[in-house]
């Protein structure tokens, strides 16, 4: 929850100024998005999210997450569409940072989502993987097992600090899954970060995904992965059975995992517990003075972390042979 | 900017079923106000905010703060209207902590007002303390000069680590204050905190008032006195004389000074100096760990303290004899 840069009266009227969106109605910073300035803008026009890109997003990157969600809502993916100015552009400068505006969706993000959820989000993922089939950016995935090694190296000095013997366990891990990481599996455009807050429902039907700023190509059942780790486990820190039942049910009625994807499956969901245990890990150790969010704790992903390693097979996640 | 109280999605449900809304079509923490948490919440019913009132808002007080907004709204000054449940409530209980729900006032607060804006609060102020009259419930200003020394004493020890001498300085003026500090003034239901943030314009013209959680029975003056605090300095410390004088003005269009208050004016001024600062510093040199909240700069209250002390006249404020 975050608003990092404020912003002035005469700034925003100015930024509007190259807009069709009317005049200002509310403008009020919320509490949600770790990495970006966010305003709920309500004018004339509509409502809407004003996003202030800051120092964690790339410039040369916005491109393609403003164009994937053209893209993807051009092909039935609902999340929210960003509004071009009169020049034509979608991108702007606001405060001294790359800005955007994006439509308003309505809906709610579960904070306790359950299994008939969990079956939307899976069906919700692999449409995305299908409509983004056809989009022409590419971006290489910042976050995946070549990315892990510089995180670890950062945290391993201090981890140990968060648990005893964390440095190793991490180490080793790292290592085994470098010993064993898939490669060549059914790859594509992927959100990369569909926790349950990136995806809102009104009652209990999923009706859009947002917050694409991880989105880059990589392998389609690690996105599966990633999912698994942050919509079936319960606070407990217990895998639920029904939950990836429905999860991964949810996703093959639209697209049908290969054999490799489903053998796979443990190994990418491992490395995706990883993935969030090593940045969580790393913003824990350094949270800077003055900080307006609070890290999440990185030893919820360790406990899902060893739950993967005890898996045998994609069975253990309530897939069905 | 903070949402100190995360609510699931069934607490929420549970709670409004208490309520003639509708269905919940968003809701989303705001980063705006330091002392609650608040939610923009959409429903069928229109646009609220959801308030959980958290440790700093004495629940006792709360019938006070409900029924006032109430009181004002009936007779025509701006502010959110509390709405009750089926049970003629406006207050309940959500996830352990008191809990209202507010109409949605459109209107964007100013980070950087002019004259024409200073007016229009002054007017606006004015008539709250009109339409207070004849409200029934009083409570006391808990942070009057009788609630200063145990500020001051709380900081003390370490004050100067804020600013060199800070220690002996507040306490000589907290003092001073002491033998000065005016008596018999008219007085009435007061704002108390009507900051730049809690005042909503659209364009030019003020639109309402929130945020009545400091609201209390003092002396009319001094209410205006915060505000000269809050509206009329220039980012550089500096007094601008022509927000002064249209703040005085719009005030005394509805409601003109007192002899005595005018006299009274710069002693006022400078206790509400001297309470804004010693209340930041206590937060400044509390941070909690995890926290969500970047405490206000002490010294920037100090600089206005300061700047009040050398004022002879109301005249220095802008107010014409």
């Amino acid at each position: 929850m975050a608003v990092y840069t404020e912003v002035s009266d005469e700034a925003l009227v100015a930024f509007l100024a190259g807009y069709d969106l009317g005049r200002v109605l509310s403008f009020k910073g919320i509490a949600e998005g770790v990495e970006n300035s966010n305003y709920l803008l309500h004018a004339e026009g509509g409502q809407f999210i004003l996003t202030l890109y800051e120092k964690r997003v790339k410039e040369s990157d916005l491109p393609f997450f403003i164009g994937l969600m053209e893209h993807l809502a051009e092909r039935g993916v609902v999340c929210p569409q960003p509004v071009r100015a009169r020049n034509g552009e979608a991108l702007g400068r606001l405060c001294g940072r790359a800005a955007a505006i994006v439509t308003f969706l309505d809906g709610v993000w579960l904070r306790r989502p359950k299994a008939i959820h969990c079956g939307q989000v899976g069906e919700a993922l692999a449409r995305m993987h299908e409509a983004g089939a056809d989009f022409a950016l590419r971006r290489a995935n910042a976050l995946d097992i070549d990315g892990w090694p510089p995180l670890a190296a950062a945290a391993a000095p201090r981890a140990d600090e968060v648990a005893p013997g964390l440095r190793d366990e991490m180490t080793g891990e790292l290592a085994a899954l470098q010993a064993i990481w898939p490669s060549g599996l059914p790859a594509g455009v992927i959100h990369a970060d569909l926790f349950t807050d990136n995806v809102f429902f009104l009652g209990d039907r999923l009706t859009g995904l947002i917050d694409f700023y991880f989105a880059c190509n990589d392998s389609f059942a690690y996105d599966l992965g990633v999912c698994l780790n942050a919509w079936c486990f319960e606070p407990d820190g217990q895998f639920n059975v029904s939950k990836g039942m429905a999860m991964i049910r949810g996703y093959e009625k639209r697209r049908p995992l290969t054999a490799a994807e489903v053998e796979a499956l443990p190994i990418l969901a491992r490395g995706a517990a990883l993935r969030f245990m090593l940045t969580r890990l790393v913003d824990w150790l350094n949270v800077p003075a003055g900080a307006k969010v609070t890290p999440k704790n990185p030893l919820e992903y360790l406990t899902k972390m060893r739950f993967h390693q005890r898996v045998v097979s994609a069975r253990d996640y309530g897939r069905l042979a």
